[in-house]
């Protein structure tokens, strides 16, 4: 009657290691992330939103780079640790330098900052932001 | 007793009039937004957020515009409406295409979704992660 | 099928007329504000929550005043437009002064910040901080 | 000048015990969670969340089970680690299956993706859905 | 430079018309809501997200009213406005009764309160609960 | 590749030591906390956040104390569990009692509560509220 642990190759089923396999391919690791062995416990999640990442990460109007750097933005914002782990490692090995992470950083906690000014003094929208 | 209401520039003092000079001069816009005009009820906060935001959001090792993209992810994330909606204006005068704010959105919400799946499935954070 | 809209005082129940003249009492208001006429449509919601609200923003260590400036910077972190507008004019009943709110807004506004500084640079808590 | 600790039974006060001892009864438990020992530092906080809890998740128009996996829902949404743990037990010892688990983290993630999207394109709520 | 607005069916382009059909067809309406015309300004999006949710809100381990419910509470918790109107009416489609919905809320309310109740005091995980 | 550690006295630069001795001054202490040792990688966002730090935490319309007070309130809401820990120890430093610490937990868990019950309810700002 525990939480799920995580699913390990040699222990997954064949959907599961089909999923696994494209990770390891598509990211040139040898070994997934404990988020996809533990999402493994609920194999339907596991291919969705593996599908899912792998199509909103891939580059496109953004590029890579500017993605895991979003991602560990709302992820900050969020105080998901496990979230500032993994794309923190996945923003720096897509390029970003310790002088973007600063700056980074400064604009997310800017931005938590003033969410709060603006709601606080109740501002209403100018209305040449509004639709 | 009721909310503090916007200070216009006619009304307000020597002070407040150098902030509201300031940004009209470095954003070359005719008026200040309502953010400002609220802000101006409390001087020192008035001038130390537009002092910060100046600091913070000027191009350096990132861009005006990925400084901008990441000011809407962290808006979007707290549901922020007014800052949704001055942001996105910015991020589009910055140079946001449409096909860019399309994939920002759904890094956002992926990003949103799959903080919530490590959160839940409890994943610890992997070695190679840690510090 | 639609959402529960307020309940008034003459179509109210017994036991929800009870709680509204007791909140009228305690409050020395002629009327309930629209939350708890909304939260009449579940009376034991309505009562429970009328009878924690009075215990916990009863004066005691902290005062009338320290009680509502809480609340309301707990309402701007979380964004509750209703809770902002109400708690802003109770805390303003209680005596907040236009001075104590602009510092309460910029206390708000920082820790806002430096919360998500301290989760994107994962900082460990010191030594001296843990128990 | 640290933070309160722990207040074991053998340490309570006769108020604390009461209720340590109520909470033994109902949940037929040897001996109640790490959250109550702490809320024992302040007796009318335990009584009040203690006697809103059971009257809460009492077995109603709701079944035990469905209350269980909401408040694992909420607490997996806001990211705190104890109420994750202690409701996510909770939940399977009421009878939440892995298969249950599984789609409740499923529907988790994409509520809180899909929030963001309708924050983010600003979409207005639909005449039908409003009051 | 303005946000987007939403697309109609008669100006939608044939892959977003799929979608759009596909949704009317599954949910037996007669017209998408504001949400899906939205997101329609990004069809790969609004593809990803339709499939998503049609795959995650079908009935499973969990019946699709629980789901809904689920959903409601994730929307209330985040202050997500169409979202909670939106899924309330999904919600009450589904047979959530009145007295249900004022049981969801109060155990919402509940979940959110002492989540930060536990955060405060910070309390250890009991190791029962710990994997 | 690996996120930033802490920047020690020894191995900081002359514009870093001076944020830490004006730090170390003012608060009379003899090393500054990890917050600051980590912000250190970042020269610009070290001395503006101190800067800004100390001038909105400065005794004024509100004292010291409440202003810590505030700020264990936004962190408990958010969930910062390093801010809780270092602004919980600094609100007691300031003088908060055990007994205006169970207050204030109370209040924030409340706040936390009605803020969904508003939320869900879908409460409309009561026109007395409302500019």
């Amino acid at each position: 009657m525990s939480a799920p642990g995580p699913i390990e190759y040699r222990d997954a089923s064949p959907e599961v290691r089909a999923v696994f396999d494209d990770i390891k391919r598509s990211r040139k690791v040898e070994d997934v992330n404990n988020f996809w062995k533990y999402l493994a416990n609920d194999p339907p999640t596991l291919e969705r939103t593996w599908a899912s990442i792998k199509e909103v990460m891939a580059p496109g109007a953004l590029d890579a780079l500017a993605k895991e750097m979003v991602y560990l933005a709302v992820s900050v914002t969020n105080g998901c640790a496990y979230c500032i782990a993994s794309h923190g490692a996945a923003a720096r090995k897509a390029g970003m330098s310790e002088a973007m992470f600063g700056e980074l950083m400064a604009v997310v906690g800017m931005a938590n900052e003033t969410n709060r000014l603006a709601n606080g003094y109740r501002v209403p929208i100018d209305p040449a932001f509004d639709k």
